[in-house]
């Protein structure tokens, strides 16, 4: 089962050439969901080899331009490419007076419904959820309300030893007991024990999204051991009072957070364009937190089954 | 003197990916004049080298997505940029409210003044002009208010042959006559008429933009002479029927367009994403106007002084 982000855009406000604004697809069990969607994002997603239709549901972060320019221009491509499936939009308040206004304003009579699902910013809440995924909001200290997402797979059913079930011949009842926890005894009299005998097949996976934000000491609680974690780090360590006159991180606060979190790896994005030589930024990270990584476009991030 | 346009984007309301939504820019001696402005425009602009602070004024021929979503990402990247200098946008109503409402819910303070300038579409008027340019504004029939845009070389001051001058050791009172176009008579009885000692340096040159349209036997009028003329061709000669549904024009309305005009050269462009072979439309094109080409992106056409 793929969970794997890859990253479409990682600029900070100030697109250069070669760097877009935010833009992420999480690819969990062939179901896409979009995480920020800045100017551009539909090209790159078609370069990336990704059709739009599959996109099941989009999460917006906060309601600055480089996070939502390029969600106007996708819902339109997907209109024309026949979209007839709803779309979920999770945003702050208030993006559905924004996407009202669009309507009036411009000729696009979508073909399909969008449902928009307020994010409370100020809030951790389960927000999103199907058979393989919850997705939870994260609050986030930016200088308009803005939220992260925890994007985490279920805890998966218990499986039983197959070598145990046919040495002792278990019946269907007994086998369903073992999986809820029970102990059993066989005809033989002999007991057994569900924890000697079950296993969970692998740990539930998880990926956390948080851009833009200062640092924020309470968030490594809401993300105790994820996998993989990107936090914005818009400046180096050197401008960290720019960083917090305008809500954002360093390269250090975001390695800090990641280590506090117990996180398994780091990604690290919305790299200032001051910043010519991103691997200074990446190395600072690096000194806090070994397994830092830049969020690079076109790079995919996966999380294996362990 | 420069007198060229740079295609940075010419697909119609799909774009595909490498072909992306309307924008042009036109050059008139180093004066930076764009012409709609799709998503990604800012971006194209960086790849071409294109300052956008060198923008100095903004036509919108539609509020149709594809020619303006990228207008407000580019506004905020100019403010990032530190313009300082006041932004024309001439467009359609509403945009004036379109714009208000972006300040209310987006986060963009800018550092310049935007003036809006309203274009009535439904009228032939001088919209703008300065020292060297003036640009009239040319009913189009789309299926919303739609306007294009002619820009043309002001008429320029009339020479006097310098060999004349000094043979006949004219006054500067004598010269500045002549080039009104009056006659004089020299000290020594000799009638000089202006026609035959005065001449225009060059002929001032002209671009036409046409987009979106269906076919218009007036907009010729309005155009005559055009040095070069991009006239929309969403569809193929043989989807004439779907182009007038959807206030669209063919290949081949579009070269007789360029016939009745007059033109000097055609650009095709806005084709649909249905057609994979674009030379096919160009060709349609140029068996009833030789000198049709398509408006490719990233090609720059320019208008030489004759």
């Amino acid at each position: 089962m793929t969970f794997k982000v890859t990253i479409l855009g990682s600029s900070a406000a100030m697109p250069t050439v070669d760097k877009h604004h935010s833009a992420q697809i999480l690819n969990v069990s062939e179901q896409f969901y979009l995480i920020d969607c800045g100017e551009g994002t539909q090209n790159r997603l078609m370069k990336m080899g990704i059709n739009p239709l599959k996109i099941n549901s989009i999460f917006i972060s906060h309601l600055h331009g480089d996070h939502i320019y390029g969600l106007f221009p996708l819902i339109s491509t997907m209109s024309l490419m026949g979209r007839r499936t709803k779309l979920k939009i999770f945003a702050p308040r208030p993006f559905d007076e924004i996407m009202e206004n669009h309507k009036r304003y411009f000729d696009i009579g979508t073909g399909y419904e969008i449902e928009f699902c307020e994010v409370r910013t100020r809030e951790n809440n389960l927000i999103f959820e199907n058979k393989v995924m919850e997705v939870y909001s994260l609050p986030l200290r930016h200088n308009i309300p803005c939220s992260g997402f925890l994007f985490k797979e279920k805890t998966l059913p218990i499986n039983i030893r197959k070598d145990i079930v046919d040495r002792l011949q278990l019946g269907i009842a007994q086998v369903v007991a073992l999986k809820r926890g029970e102990d059993i005894i066989t005809e033989d009299g002999e007991c057994i024990t569900s924890e000697s005998v079950t296993y969970i097949p692998y740990q539930p996976r998880s990926y956390a999204y948080c851009a833009d934000t200062q640092y924020s000491a309470k968030l490594a609680g809401l993300i105790q051991g994820v996998d993989l974690l990107f936090h914005e780090s818009t400046f180096a360590d050197i401008d960290k009072a720019l960083a917090k006159r305008t809500g954002h991180s360093t390269t250090t606060q975001a390695a800090k957070l990641a280590l506090n979190a117990g996180a398994k790896r780091l990604l690290l994005g919305h790299f200032s364009a001051r910043y010519s030589d991103t691997s200074l930024l990446v190395n600072e990270a690096r000194d806090v937190f070994k397994d830092s990584f830049e969020a690079k476009e076109g790079h995919t991030f996966e999380i294996q089954r362990y």
